[in-house]
């Protein structure tokens, strides 16, 4: 079930650009409305509440605000963002996935110190856009390489016609999304 | 004056490394306690109370739940935060200013978009860390070239024997930091 508020905003500020790609810079991807993200983050945790998730799994760095807002409205569980660089403090092992990105053209290398992902974390992963899925799978490798469960994935805006949804619930994840868009076409954003 | 719980907290989990580096992955550079955060955006908003700040600044990825957390301390002011990499959907003009890492020995462009800051606009620039200084004397680049006001700089753990902070104080900005490291060696944590 869609989030009004959510969709309402989408269609006040967001823009759509190219062969599908939305800009929601003014209140997700640059600027942050961090009453909104309270509001998202009440709204997913309502969506895995009873699946007895342990962890919050994210990427940097627009899914941060994103998880810490879930986190917030489950009772504080503790958040952990997988790195795309390898910083000069990540020095102990690591799990570590390639992950591509379609709209960049890029393929990153996705990080998380093993010693936050253990074999009993039910791990729900969150994230602000899901596309093509890639990001997705590439948080589920890792925690399967920790042993650890997936209990779901939940996003703020699927763009359900670049088929990352239906690649991760063929996979048998349980998926959730606030605003799911079904086109982008000459700057025309279309909703389901 | 310092944030005790978070001193007990860089107490038990952080570690020194090589020449200055502190490493609190375990709940603010990696894994993110976020009722923490929450303690740590009331202590900060606190000091920058009457200020008449309007937005907060801060650089990816490690500043934004600091920044949501002042951010909701503060009646949900709006966040922004600078970009490390230039991506597609960032394609109108933006502020720009290089930021050299001491650490990393790397120089990065950070860049906000105009749109995101005007004039009128009173800036809380926040931060995880104060280091030498850089990357908050970056972002102060950004909010002048704005035409905006600098209302003080925020930060969660200053590590004073980098000069970062004396160099903020002397070129006229206000900095509150939550814990101040006088120094780090073979492993010992020093705080003032």
């Amino acid at each position: 079930m869609p989030m009004e508020a959510l969709i309402e905003r989408i269609v006040r500020e967001g823009q759509g650009i190219g062969r599908g790609v939305l800009k929601v810079d003014s209140f997700l991807n640059h600027q942050i409305d961090v009453a909104l993200m309270d509001e998202i983050g009440r709204e997913l945790a309502g969506r895995f509440a009873g699946h007895s998730v342990t962890k919050i799994l994210t990427v940097e760095s627009s899914g941060i605000p994103v998880a810490c807002a879930v986190s917030r409205a489950m009772g504080y569980l503790p958040v952990v963002f997988a790195k795309k660089a390898a910083p000069n403090t990540m020095v102990e092992g690591v799990y570590s996935t390639d992950v591509k990105s379609f709209t960049k053209e890029t393929v990153s290398t996705i990080r998380v110190s093993r010693k936050y992902l253990q074999p009993t974390d039910r791990i729900l992963i969150i994230d602000d856009f899901l596309a093509y899925g890639e990001s997705a799978m590439g948080l589920t490798r890792l925690v399967k390489n920790a042993g650890a469960a997936v209990a779901g994935i939940g996003v703020v805006i699927e763009k359900q016609f670049q088929g990352g949804s239906g690649k991760l619930k063929e996979a048998g994840y349980l998926v959730e999304s606030l605003a799911v868009i079904r086109s982008i076409t000459d700057g025309n954003i279309e909703f389901i």
